[in-house]
């Protein structure tokens, strides 16, 4: 397993945004962009159970992240990794990013599931390097 | 092919950031963050030859690219559809982009490929929505 960076993992403890790539059933890719945050050493997100994301990584748990700052979109890093599938606490996680994000509880916390990706590489970039 | 609506063109006209996802040889989604453009009917961004990206999509050019705005994420589409790699004028087009974003000319603009995307579906969305 690929480690963080403190770099890495103060970007996630910001409002940051992630851009998650997962795969559709004919192995297509699908992008969406996400709140972010970390145990320290995962970048972990969250959605609902019928997004079109949770199902394609129940399916196939192989996933990308490209984590930017929210200001300034220039130093990203990605996260070539597994995804685990938490559904324990994840209706409470949503609460806690959109605290992070916005400052108050989530609107509708409901069929949420925490998405935790184990790493196996990590690269730093530059938009247009 | 799927259209462009007029919203989502003046979004790609503006300083918004695409999230990139291609496919490795493996069929693992890899993600980029890149400067966005369009001539009316496409997402066209930049790359060069030698980057993940520019391989990855001469050997499958299925790709997703969620387009944000720079400065509110919380509004963004995704255009899931094929990639036409054109060599001809991408250094010129890199040049273009970079004075859209910066102002200035691009400062190597050497071995540069133009990626236009066919859009085969586009879809609108909301973070954490």
């Amino acid at each position: 397993m690929a480690e963080l960076t403190d770099a890495q993992v103060a970007l996630l403890r910001s409002t940051s945004f992630g851009a998650v790539a997962t795969l559709k059933q004919d192995g297509t890719p699908q992008t969406s962009i996400v709140w972010v945050d970390t145990d320290g050493e995962h970048v972990v997100f969250n959605t609902r159970n019928d997004r079109a994301k949770a199902r394609n990584l129940r399916r196939d748990p192989r996933v990308s992240v490209s984590v930017f700052d929210g200001d300034s979109h220039y130093r990203y890093f990605e996260v070539e990794g597994l995804a685990e599938l938490v559904d324990d606490g994840a209706n409470e996680h949503i609460h806690e990013l959109s605290r992070k994000y916005n400052g108050i509880d989530f609107h509708t916390p409901e069929n949420r599931v925490t998405v935790r990706v184990r790493a196996e590489r990590i690269f730093d970039y530059q938009v247009s390097e």
